[in-house]
């Protein structure tokens, strides 16, 4: 699982800093989550293959998480694109999207699908055989969902001295890896986890932004592994937080202590900010395994 | 006046190519021309101030020439902006910024003016004591506008030495200035143009793009001293340039002889270009006054 930053600064594009994009490589899928302006060319600076984008997720129509998108639909065109894209947005979106196509009268070559989003409630949104993806919704000044990425729990493991020593035929490895008793050449029923070994523990990544401080999303994103919480300002801000639907460096390292995650990653910083390592040095005094995102950076995970 | 390219190349924003915009600085205004994605971040890198940016033209609703136009307007917006900015643009554009303002429940503090252009005959779109701007039709694939920027004719100058051996009264120099006849202090009339002289030539700027080749504006933009003129591909490729409105620098340069322009300036290079040098060796053929556009470049006109 490897989570690319391409941009993780709050409101405007400027010549140093973009606005949110990131590219989630899970399961050999691209999650594109959100896309400000300028994130085809981030996509580009960052060598990341168009094609690979499937999917795309956008948390709330705010123009600083989403005015890319129209542009990079059309250059996916222009590319001559024929895989189907599906878009995960907010209702609102699509009108957005289609109306821009009408009066350019440039319709895209290939499948557009958008999955309009408007429940209050958590929801799964996508599934395949080995990825969940399920909204966290977030308070904020317009309807807005984070993302939770929930890796499935992978086959067993052989133990192949085990499984050679039960005498087992070949045949069968495939029912052992997914945790089926089996008969051995003897005739015996042996026990599935006396000659096999647990999964890789499955990973998990939760994208939380743009959000107040909310408590109510900690029951969705416990244990995750590695949680994206925006801190758009530092504590002796805070008084901008409220009214704007934001959260402080010490509000998300608060969500990630009490959800448990194993890593919190911030971003979003308000562009008032020069030095964002005060965000680190603030959310470190509650939680320990704190990195900053920064535009370009990967995080192998 | 000064001319600044942001951006002059087709399609799609790569890491260092923008889509279409330019800032006409004519008269103390700074009139924003075409607003592709990235448009703010060029703003910022040619250290244009976005305070004094109160017009902006946009020729057609193809994503390269306008994109960035939204995002531009929020940022206004989170930048406190007072004053008012005028758009003039093709029909339809006033919906797309209005339904994204709703989306984001985000209204601009500043007044929002469109004038949205459907004509099909050149018309006067602007105009103020010192400056015109006029619709120059374009055949592009959907309705788009070219914009003439013309200075005024501005006073005449006086011929100090003339005006004092007339023996001429200082409070009439107003109206000498303005090409009045007046009366001297020994009650005889002088004939203005005996003591006053034309005042300066002034300037005019076309920009024409996206448009096929198309004579037709010819008689619009006769003696224009600068003529913008699009030149997407060579020559050699001219099979691509009839089926998608587009011209070849050939064709541009045909269009500024005919015109008898001043200058040409040719940019919306297709990205398929490495060297686009061969655009001006193509148009130097037939018009000898030809430079090319290149972001970030300026002509001081």
């Amino acid at each position: 699982m490897n989570l690319t930053i391409l941009g993780c600064y709050s409101a405007t594009p400027r010549t140093n800093t973009n606005p949110t994009s990131q590219v989630l490589e899970i399961k050999n899928h691209m999650f594109l989550i959100d896309c400000g302006e300028g994130t085809q060319v981030e996509l580009r600076r960052n060598k990341i293959k168009f094609s690979r984008i499937k999917h795309i997720f956008i948390s709330h129509l705010h123009g600083d998480h989403y005015f890319g998108l129209v542009g990079l639909i059309s250059t996916f065109r222009l590319l001559t694109r024929e895989a189907d894209l599906h878009i995960y947005a907010p209702k609102g979106l699509k009108e957005v999207i289609t109306l821009q196509m009408k009066l350019a009268d440039s319709w895209t070559n290939y499948k557009l699908i958008f999955h309009e989003l408007s429940s209050k409630a958590s929801e799964l949104i996508f599934e395949d055989d080995k990825v969940q993806v399920y909204t966290i919704p977030l308070k904020h000044r317009v309807y807005t969902n984070g993302f939770l990425f929930k890796e499935k729990e992978g086959d067993r493991k052989l133990d192949i001295e085990a499984v050679e020593q039960a005498n087992i035929n070949i045949a069968y490895y495939r029912k052992l890896k997914q945790g089926f008793d089996v008969e051995n050449e003897d005739g015996e029923i042996i026990k599935n986890e006396t000659i096999t070994l647990k999964p890789k523990k499955p990973k998990s990544y939760a994208f939380c932004s743009d959000t107040v401080f909310n408590e109510e999303i900690v029951a969705l994103i416990r244990e995750v592994d590695v949680l994206y919480h925006e801190s758009t300002f530092l504590e002796k801000h805070k008084k901008y937080a409220d009214p704007t639907k934001h959260s402080t460096a010490k509000q998300a390292a608060l969500i990630a202590k009490q959800a448990n995650a194993g890593k919190l990653i911030l971003g979003h910083y308000s562009t008032r900010y020069d030095n964002i390592e005060d965000f680190k040095i603030e959310a470190k005094e509650i939680f320990n395994n704190v990195e900053l995102a920064k535009d370009g950076k990967t995080f192998k995970l």
